[in-house]
C-alpha cells in the first residue's frame, strides 16, 4: 500500500475508502499488503455489535444511534450484513439501495454487504471492512448482523460490546438465539416496545439473565425503545457509552481484544494452511482421485487423511 | 469399529445408535474409524432437507411427513438442528424434550441436536449425524434446519433434495435466504397457508422463480400446506417422491452426491491440516507469541503468515 492511498484513507477519502472495501469484497490478491498497513490504524475505534432476528428493527435503530452519535460530534461508521437491512429498508425483494439521510455527511460512513458468495468467510470478510472503516479514525463502529445462524454470531464476537435487540414478538428467537448471541449480550433492547408482549419478552429475558448470571461478569440491562419514534434511543447510547467506559477501565474490552486477536491469529493459520494446500498440482491429484475414492466408499474423513498423506 | 457394533446398528439397535451419536457430537477420538466403517453403508437413504425461518412450522410439517412415509411402511430418521424444534415443539425457554408419538415406532429415529459449542462444525457434525442414522438402512433422512444464516445453509447442502418452508408472514425472511437455501430450493411449501398473505407470498415467490430460472434444471412446485391440519401433505410428499424419483433417472442426484462428496473431502481436508497443526509445541509458540504481535500491531494475516512460516 503506497503511503499515499493510506494517507487518503485517514484523511477520510470516502472514494478511496469505498474502493478498498470493493477491493475487500472481491478478495483482489493485491489487498492483504493493504489490509496490512491499515491495520495498526484501525484500533482506536469503539465497536458495537448490533445483532436480533429479522425485523427487529435493527437498521431504524442504528439510523436513531447515528443522529444520537453525531449530536455529540461523534463519527461513525457502519458495516451491515443483513441483507434486509438498513439501506434497503427492509424492502420486499427490492435490491435497490435507498440511499439516506446519512449520506452526504462525511462523519457517517455505512456499507451493506451481502453474505452471497461468501461461504465460509463472512465473519473474516466483516472484520476485515469493519478495519478498513475504522482505519478512517471513526470514533464508533457498528457492526450490524442478523442474530441468527453461526456464522452471524461469529461476526459480533469481533466487537467491544453486543446489543441485542428483539421485539415483542421474539419468544421463538429468544429460544434459537440463547445458544449464540444471548451469551454474549451486554445490552438487551426491546424495540417496538409499545407493542403487546414487551413485558413477556422482558420476563424472559430477566429469567435469561438470571439463569446465566453466574457466567457473566455484570447483568446486563434491559432497554425499552421505539426506534421509529425516537424513543428511549437517548437512553440506549447513555448505556452504550457507560458500559464502554466502565468496561475500558476494568480491562475487560482490552480482554476481550485480546481473545479477538488470538482467535482472528488461529482462523488466518487455517486459512493460510488452506491456501497454501490448494496449489494446482494438488488440486488436480484431488480432481484426478476423487472419483476412484468415491467409488471405494471412502469417507470423506478417510479421503483427506490419504490426500494429506500423500500430499502434505 | 468392531463388527458387532456395525451389524448392531444395521439390525437398527436404538441404544448403540444414539451412543454413537452421542460420541459422534462429543468428538470423540475413537469416532473417526467407526464413521469411516459405517460411511459405506450410510448411502442408500434419500435425504430431504426441510429449511426455512423460525416459526415457519417445520417440525410440525415433519411430523406429519413422518406419519405419511409410515403409512407406505417407510422407514425414517429425521436430524433437526433447528433449536427450537420438533420435540422441544419450540416451547418458550424450555429445554425439556417433550417426547413424542414417533418415538416407540423402531422404524422411526429422531434426534435433536443443539447447535451450542460447535463453532465451525455445525455442518460436519450434521453430515455425520446423519450418516450414522442413514446406516441403520432408512430409507429416508430428513435433516431440518432454520434457514437463515450460513452454517445452517450448508448443512442443507449435503442433501438430495431441498424443502423450503415459508409462512404468509415471511416476506422479510424471503429477502434474507435467497442468497442462501433458496438458491436450492428444490420444493417451495407455504405453511399455515390458511393464514393472510399467502397469496401474496406465493406471488413472491413465483417472481423470484421468473427471475432465476436461468440458472434452474427445473422450476420448483409451489405447495400450500396447512400442517397443523395435515391439509397438503399428502400432495408434499407425493411430490417429494416425484422429484426424487425423477432427479434419480436424470442423474441429477448422482451429481449432486458427487459434488457433496468433493466439498466434504475439502473440508476434511482443511480439518486435517489444521488438526495436525496444532501439536502441543506449536500450540505454546503461538500462546508465547501472540502478545508480542499484538503488541506490535501485526495484522492477523502477517501473524498468521509469520507463524506457518515459521512453523509449517
Amino acid at each position: 500500500m503506497t503511503s499515499e492511498l493510506l494517507n487518503s484513507l485517514r484523511q477520510n477519502d470516502t472514494r478511496v475508502l469505498s474502493g478498498l472495501i470493493s477491493a475487500v469484497e472481491n478478495g483482489d490478491d493485491t489487498i492483504s499488503e493493504t489490509l496490512n498497513s491499515l491495520f495498526p490504524h484501525s484500533r482506536d475505534s469503539l465497536r458495537i455489535g448490533i445483532t436480533g432476528p429479522p425485523g427487529a428493527g435493527k437498521s431504524t435503530l442504528i439510523d436513531k444511534l447515528i443522529v444520537q452519535i453525531r449530536a455529540e460530534d461523534g463519527t461513525v461508521g457502519v458495516v451491515s450484513v443483513d441483507p434486509t437491512s438498513f439501506f434497503s429498508g427492509g424492502a420486499l425483494l427490492g435490491d435497490r439501495v435507498r440511499m439516506n439521510r446519512h449520506s452526504l455527511d462525511p462523519a457517517v460512513y455505512v456499507r451493506s454487504m451481502g453474505s452471497r458468495g461468501h461461504t465460509g468467510g463472512l465473519a473474516r470478510l466483516t472484520h476485515q471492512v469493519a478495519d478498513v472503516i475504522a482505519s478512517t479514525g471513526k470514533d464508533y463502529i457498528i457492526v450490524e448482523t442478523v442474530g441468527v445462524g453461526q456464522a452471524e454470531t461469529e461476526i459480533v464476537l469481533n466487537v467491544d460490546i453486543v446489543v441485542v435487540v428483539f421485539v415483542p414478538e421474539s419468544g421463538d428467537e429468544i429460544q434459537i438465539m440463547k445458544a449464540g448471541p444471548m451469551e454474549v449480550g451486554d445490552i438487551f433492547v426491546i424495540n417496538k416496545a409499545d407493542r403487546a408482549g414487551a413485558d413477556r419478552i422482558s420476563q424472559l429475558l430477566q429469567d435469561y439473565m438470571s439463569d446465566s448470571s453466574g457466567q457473566r461478569e455484570f447483568v446486563p440491562q434491559i432497554i425499552l425503545t421505539e426506534a421509529t419514534e425516537g424513543k428511549g434511543i437517548e437512553q440506549l447510547w447513555a448505556q452504550c457509552r457507560t458500559l464502554m467506559a466502565e468496561l475500558q477501565q476494568s480491562g475487560t474490552i482490552r480482554k476481550r481484544r485480546n481473545e479477538q486477536y488470538l482467535s482472528r491469529v488461529r482462523n488466518a493459520v487455517h486459512d493460510e494452511l488452506a491456501a497454501r494446500f490448494w496449489n494446482s498440482d494438488r488440486e488436480s491429484v484431488l480432481m484426478k482421485q476423487i472419483d476412484g475414492m468415491r467409488e471405494r466408499h471412502l469417507s470423506p474423513y478417510e479421503a483427506a487423511d490419504q490426500l494429506v498423506n500423500e500430499l502434505g
